[in-house]
């Protein structure tokens, strides 16, 4: 079982900046962590971050043979990408958005996602606990399937 | 620590009706899963059911000397109660939304949360995996608190 | 053919109140009118009157086994209810909408039913005869359906 | 007592296209069906269908000393046409709006008709019923009248 | 200088039906009576009412090479009618729009027209002199393009 | 028979500037002509220009007892005044709104009058001829009144 | 002179919890203080609180023959309860309703009430003293009307 | 104790028009009301009335090194003036709004007010005893502050 | 193959009015045109011209049995016309709807059709050979069925 | 005659996903098919795909010396690219707007195009026929301002 | 080169109230450095402050033989009046829109200027350079026109 | 001192596309001009232009030890990029964005920016100058900073 983590705009400066606000944990900490939750459950993982909407949806096109399923987190694209929603529809892959904040307590803008209609399901405000648990509902979906 | 799940309208009825949407597995069944997923997580569940939003109002008002957090699947009332929001605020619980389906697929009506802004996250879609991971994440999330 | 009558909220009033208005025929009146009308067409009705959202959601659980189809007059419900809404999505019961008034020549909140939209059909402005005629409608379809 | 039945654009189709939505049932056997009702009620019907906007303005016109009431099924000029709904207002007579979808399960510009603010009641969803239970009401309300 | 004069839908019955509010005055007298203006005033009228949309987008067709300009009462189509906008405008002719009662007193759906965008001028509310204002103001300005 | 002539903000600066859009005449001019106009038909006229809000507000308190109706034009404050359009509710005075442009041809702010609403008839796009048609107007009806 | 109190969801908990916020005064406290202030004004009062939507709409029903108004803080129901709205209608009662906070400081889905519409008069943000200003003007106004 | 009330346009016709609707107490008489209520609770007040917007913001200014607190009923300004809004944000003092008429009940642009969002408190519909009541929770509040 | 080319309302003054805009082409010419282009495609053409709403669709209705497919410009009615819109719903047939300018670069109210929803494909901007290409790929399509 | 095609996010799957839905063409196997079609016109065309909203703007900056026009199908960024719409702007070409799929059949935010707006003209809903016909609709256009 | 600085409404108060937050520079400190600023730039400036959006428009109608240019800080009448933005229009002169804070920062209704819209230039946020910039910007503007 | 200026999408066009519109001035030219202007300013410039959104958000993160302060003229990003607005909002940096064109006096889509909310301050409509007084304002808030 393969599968994609994707980071998209600015969570490359997680734990560089503000970290009074985002924490101390930097994105390669995290992946280090997802690494290991994965293995744990019996699963790898691969990540991919950019602060490119285009380079985004090719890394969503190259898995098709390869991975069984997507964690994303889309950031700021979560609210403007059509691009990536189509790119989502047309893998196939479930696909499971996680946000590290709450987006339902910030601007009026952040209330709308394009990516949530096509997810298999979203997480969000738990923190970088969110991709833990977004990892392992998306593990959990992908046993359920194989065993029926 | 000590944590309450509440269900909210129409989830008395999970796996008796509509089996081939919703699944065979019944709130009884789900409630025993929770009672298990808790104690292998060092903590302890308890369950309310209504389909009265007064009666959710009051149960969260009920716990709070006894509960360290709250796990609710507000059904319909997701969509329609300030009052539970205005329970959920008043508690100063953390609180974790929980949905069977992604409710962001579903009719318009149903994008809006009134619960989200005050929850301390939200997740949505996993069927009824949902609750599990809800759980596990408050679970975490109060740790952390301990822990700091 | 059994069929369940619910009055939502206020209506217990009927005849009781402002009779230049609703006129001077009560609630009870008018479930003996229905009860004759339904013996005439050859069918039996039980009535449910409730001032509370999740009673009238539970009394729509209850006639599962029960009852063939429901005429519901939603009240003030009809405007701000998707748990009512999602009792009859779960019913699987065809579910008649009545309304006494015309609510299409009231106030603006007015206008938007979340019951139609999960409705068999929708009857509205014929007074107390609405009751009537969404008892006929019912009992018809449900006569339709038994003969294809 | 006479009623005059209005047929709005594309109904002169039923039956003809698309059986398998709309039923085998024409606008003739229609209008049969609602003669022999009008008959076993004590009253007269008479009919008009047509395509055109203006025509059904001018039926709506002359029957203003002949007719005691008018059920209209408007078809699409439900959603777009004023120049109907100052014809009912301007003809003082009862008229019963009848549909024979449930238009609240359609399209959002469905929703909205300018007929009912001015109707005396609405009838939805029936199928071909709804124009049984429409004269019903009308000729009930005739009564009623006439008596008080 | 010769002025059409153009009567929309419904205003055939004027002073037929309601008189206690749209006065007793019918559309033959409001035509002689422009006849009469028209004549102190040095032009010629001509008369078309219709209660279809479109032998009112041909009536404005129509004059082309004849009439120096239109008034035109456009009744319930003023709210719903591109088609007679685009005949408007296409006709290259002065077009005065008028109103016996005060269209923003009214309802919401008729403050939008989308006649008043194309037209000359607009006269509103002063009952039947609305016409011979209408008729006056587009008159005068015919003379002042011609002297000019 | 004595009638106030209120010109709104900017309207003293007629025929001062921008000449080839508003043309030649001065706001001393247009009051010139209406007082001829106004001698012809037998009634009396006095001016008032302000581009203060509160100053028109006060000019239209006063005639109280004097006048018996208004012609105004005013200007801007058409779209954001409601303080005008209560002192014309508490005058009690039949009030014409005159435009010399067609508003309905401009900005949509320009589209929405908070005077309309209140005013006797309402008169736009005529040039500096919209205030001759409303003082015949007004005079008309103040005639049928005291006719009638 | 009688008075119904009622107190919406939540309200029980004044006191109990937030006193930074809310205060340190009891729901106990402020009708201990109510029912002194009716005395003062020579009246008596009675009070009622519920969470519930349906309980609420009951209560108003109750008091037909007994009271002779009502003070209502109906809370969240302020923003979504229609049922509540009818229920004040029916009972052809003034009421007044008050809130603690100001409401038009608070989110925007606070600044609609459902209440206000046919309220008699509304107080806003006066802390526990809104509600003896509520029953004072009501008691103002239950005099004015005696003596009229 | 020093309190300012501004009374905003039209007010000064108060009991001099339409005493049918608001009654025949003059905006002299309610300030002598004021007065002497004012020197029953221990304060003294001043009086400011004025139809111009400009006015307001200037009387607003003034009182900044006298004044306690202001009561305002602002009118039609309530609805349009970001200037005044912004005069007793700068003011500091506490500012209570008061309106005659319940103004929820009136047309959709009343529904907005510019001056509560900046208000200690709001009170509407009670006749001219909103005034008193007004000027009774400020005194109140002023006297809180003062003894905390 | 047969296909019926329909032309909407005022579409019959090209060539005649406005040159400089819409060109020197009549709609004869089109239509000869048309016919050289169908026969060059080896297919057959039939031509429909109306002001009428109610005609529109009436041609709608008739070609059922006749032909393949229907080229439509809707003109105005493209965005008022429910009626035509259900018509073509209700033929079955594959309709391609075209237009001369590029109704997305005009005003608010030309960028909503009620044809663009139920046609086969639309084509916009292209001037007259809107209509060419419009036949050309409506042949290609009932080419590729008749294949298929 | 030298044409620029552009291909927008995502087309790059054509053909290798979701064959039941796109069918089995490629994209290489489209840009064979418009090079024969362009060089049967007597034209020749170039190809750019990318995924990158910057890449295709920067692509339209490119021909500016080389092209005569360009036929793109913007894919997503139809709904979100203020910048490729600038970028067209400036280019000062002529561009058709090509969608394979009937856009205006589909969600929402795909009805608005932020490219229609300053294309020469939009086909949608013929498939890959699209670009052919979007070809063949350029180059008519590019003949015929190169005859006149 | 002569250059007036108008002054919007509570403008008078800066650095009286509220230093905190609008800083300690007072108007006079603000007109002070206007001065030399213009003297180093070669050019003059004269000063207005008003609260009243009438006085406001005068001076505008003012300078119009006298001034080059208008530097305005239209405060809260920014978002409300029509009245200045037609007598800005009206001027004919180059008008620079400043503000002392960013506006685009603050409520929902301080992000709609009807300034905006037809000055010259916005210049928003630097605090009291604002000023500064505004009037080197335009001093820039009205060189560069005496240069072309 | 040092200052990053990022120019956003088709802006390495300016000069050389449509000089009648936007000037002769290249970016290379406005990148000269700013250099001599910071130098007499006592700081130092970079440059960044790209036509991709990811490219900016990269050029933002860059800065963080480097840069004092960021101009930005986001072209078509400002409506549409959240991720610049999010890039912005973790640099922490001071930022003036700038636009050549009034923003406001153009398209509805292009009144909205992502990025004003962000931004210390805002100019637009200049010209070329916007960027100098963008600078300038930007060196004076960094010396105000630095000198308190």
């Amino acid at each position: 079982m393969k599968i994609l983590i994707i980071h998209g705009p600015n969570l490359n400066m997680l734990g560089k900046r503000e970290p009074e606000i985002y924490g101390a944990t930097t994105l390669g900490e995290i992946n280090t962590a997802l690494t290991a939750k994965a293995k744990e459950l019996g699963a790898e993982v691969s990540f991919f971050q950019s602060n490119s909407e285009g380079e985004i949806v090719s890394s969503i096109q190259d898995p098709m043979s390869e991975f069984d399923g997507i964690v994303i987190n889309p950031g700021a694209y979560t609210h403007t990408s059509v691009a990536i929603r189509d790119a989502i529809l047309s893998s196939g892959l479930p696909v499971v958005e996680v946000h590290i904040s709450n987006i339902y307590k910030r601007e009026d803008f952040r209330q709308k996602s394009f990516i949530s209609g096509v997810a298999l399901g979203v997480i969000s405000g738990f923190g970088v606990n969110s991709y833990m648990l977004g990892l392992s509902g998306l593990i959990d979906h992908l046993r359920d399937i194989k065993n029926n």
